[in-house]
């Protein structure tokens, strides 16, 4: 990997959080919101990590992210919660809600929350994965501005609405399903984009939407919202089940937007500078309420082995299960350092110009 | 539709209870079983409906499905339940199931449940739209015998394991959607072979693991476990998410088998003659607990009308959304007769005979 450079875990965290504290956002919020986008790079999911703080930092700057917004509760009963994160930023507010909903849970037996007026939250199986070590079955999920196409539609309707589900196991590392409900997310078209590679077909619909693979006009196209944008998971139409992947995108809208009356669909929009408003959805599911913790911690790690045992295809080396592959990178990076892009590193060391930083040192390997 | 017979809805149900009940099932359960069952009919989903009678009552026959089982409660809180339908049929243990679940919801804002040692409960939706008709978002879902192959695997190691999801709206029919987490069921590979029609790519694996369209070749690989199965939603390896409906595949199994400890992945095989037993989740969440129901019923409507309204992609005439084709189906059909395949009106003639019940006229349309 010849772009990358490579950094210390503790010290991109470390930098993040005080790149945070200048923007005005206070000591316990910044741990927050540093651990959980510099845990998406931990994990190679670099799309959500430090990637995107010189979006995080100008959303804090033009107020589109406000640093000291109050968040209150909206509406509370013994296991849901309907929080107003007041346009604060995401991470903070979505660890505070996913911990109360985890106590709820902890009584109750399951609890769900949603937050509204809420920004980019980072990496979803963050939230689930709460739960989960507190044995509970944990979800979570959010809606982003609106860049996916239903079946059979030439206009962006939903976001790329991820949904995280995570389940503990007692010896093996925990399933951590994190997905977006769209074949890909912008992410992966930007990367074609600046590398000028036809995108697939079954990724992206044009304005006349159809499949189309020219990923620097679908950007622009999806942006000005002049029609096209991305595929819902199973591609168009319908003979790969392309309603499928429509459906889970809408049913994330339903439970993160239209449950606590936020917008939703269209009505969401980035900025060029920022992302949107968007609002979440959390749930934890107390396994102790249908079966000793250890006894389906035991069956978990069955499940999982039987999965990652099983023969592979022709030419493929390994059948992986959900959260495997991001778990191997965490352990690797954490030792290793966190891999970054260099346009990555160069933002960093702008934002660290800007702040007056110390640069973060680059590791030798 | 030359190959189809019409008869009228009422009719045929009547005569699923009649012949529920010659097989020794309780006046009671006979009427659920034939309500879910003919209801898949009425929405046009024939794989799922009267086409599948001669396996329930060979189940009933050969002791796989117990007429007289004894469920019980294995264990229960305000917010959860698990139930042993000790064998019995899937549907009336699951319809009762349910309707305990959305009493506790009711209470208690969010409750979910598991029934194990069950069998084939029909369409998943059924049980998600009861919620929805209470003011609850509605969940439901089963695992199956295993006919799905992991992303990078090449042998079957969960079901096609469907989810349904329900949330009501005002105006508008509630969204319903109703999905197998493979890219199809096997219902329709069995059709493909039939016609001896070539499979597209990205629907199922051989036995090497690989894209392969032979269907009558694939499942008997798949029943005798040779190799080969199912693509996960997505398709083969990655390109297309296809680790997303895996991931999706497996969360099912988990909600429904291993959080109540019951048989999961490929412990789960059908037989010649019936269906494997299975287990299933099912969960309802309060809307009032969030929001009031009449605005979220409100949004719904403004939900869906914006998605059905948006502009068709070229060549495309209609945006749906989830449940509505069944909709459609399902007031054409209760007006004009439900169309059976003429294969399974014979069936049907067949169980009369056997039970000495009068044929079921055919309508004159």
């Amino acid at each position: 990997m010849a772009d990358n450079v490579m950094v210390d875990y503790e010290i991109l965290k470390s930098f993040c959080v005080e790149v945070y504290r200048k923007c005005g956002i206070t000591p316990e919020d910044a741990e927050l919101a540093a651990a959980v986008l510099t845990s998406a790079d931990l994990r190679g999911i670099a799309s959500h990590g430090v990637a995107r703080l010189r979006r995080y930092v100008n959303g804090l700057k033009t107020g589109l992210m406000l640093p000291d917004a109050e968040s209150r509760i909206l509406r509370e009963t013994g296991s849901t919660l309907v929080v107003d994160a007041a346009g604060g930023m995401g991470a903070p507010i979505s660890v505070r809600t996913m911990a109360q909903i985890i106590d709820k849970a902890e009584t109750n037996g399951a609890a769900f929350g949603c937050v509204c007026n809420s920004n980019h939250f980072g990496i979803a199986g963050f939230y689930a994965q709460m739960a989960a070590e507190n044995d509970m079955i944990g979800i979570a999920m959010t809606n982003t501005a609106a860049l996916g196409v239903p079946t059979f539609g030439r206009h962006v309707m939903f976001g790329t609405n991820p949904l995280a589900f995570c389940a503990p196991a007692g010896e093996e590392k925990s399933f951590l399903l994190d997905m977006s409900t769209t074949v890909v997310s912008r992410g992966k078209i930007e990367v074609y984009a600046a590398c000028g590679k036809a995108l697939p077909h079954n990724w992206a619909v044009d304005r006349s939407g159809r499949s189309a693979t020219d990923a620097g006009k679908i950007l622009d196209d999806m942006f000005h919202r002049y029609g096209g944008g991305i595929l819902p998971l199973g591609g168009e139409g319908e003979l790969f089940g392309g309603y499928k992947g429509y459906g889970l995108a809408v049913m994330v809208d339903i439970l993160c937007a239209v449950l606590c009356g936020a917008p939703f669909g269209p009505d969401i929009c980035d900025t060029e500078f920022s992302s949107a408003r968007v609002s979440h959805f959390f749930g934890a599911i107390k396994i102790d309420s249908f079966r000793s913790p250890g006894e389906f911690r035991k069956d978990m790690d069955k499940m999982l082995r039987q999965l990652r045992d099983s023969e592979p295809a022709d030419g493929c080396e390994r059948v992986y299960v959900a959260g495997q592959k991001e778990y191997e990178n965490e352990e690797r990076n954490r030792r290793c350092g966190v891999p970054l892009a260099l346009t990555t590193y160069d933002n960093l060391l702008s934002i660290a110009a800007e702040y007056q930083l110390a640069p973060m040192p680059i590791l030798n390997i």
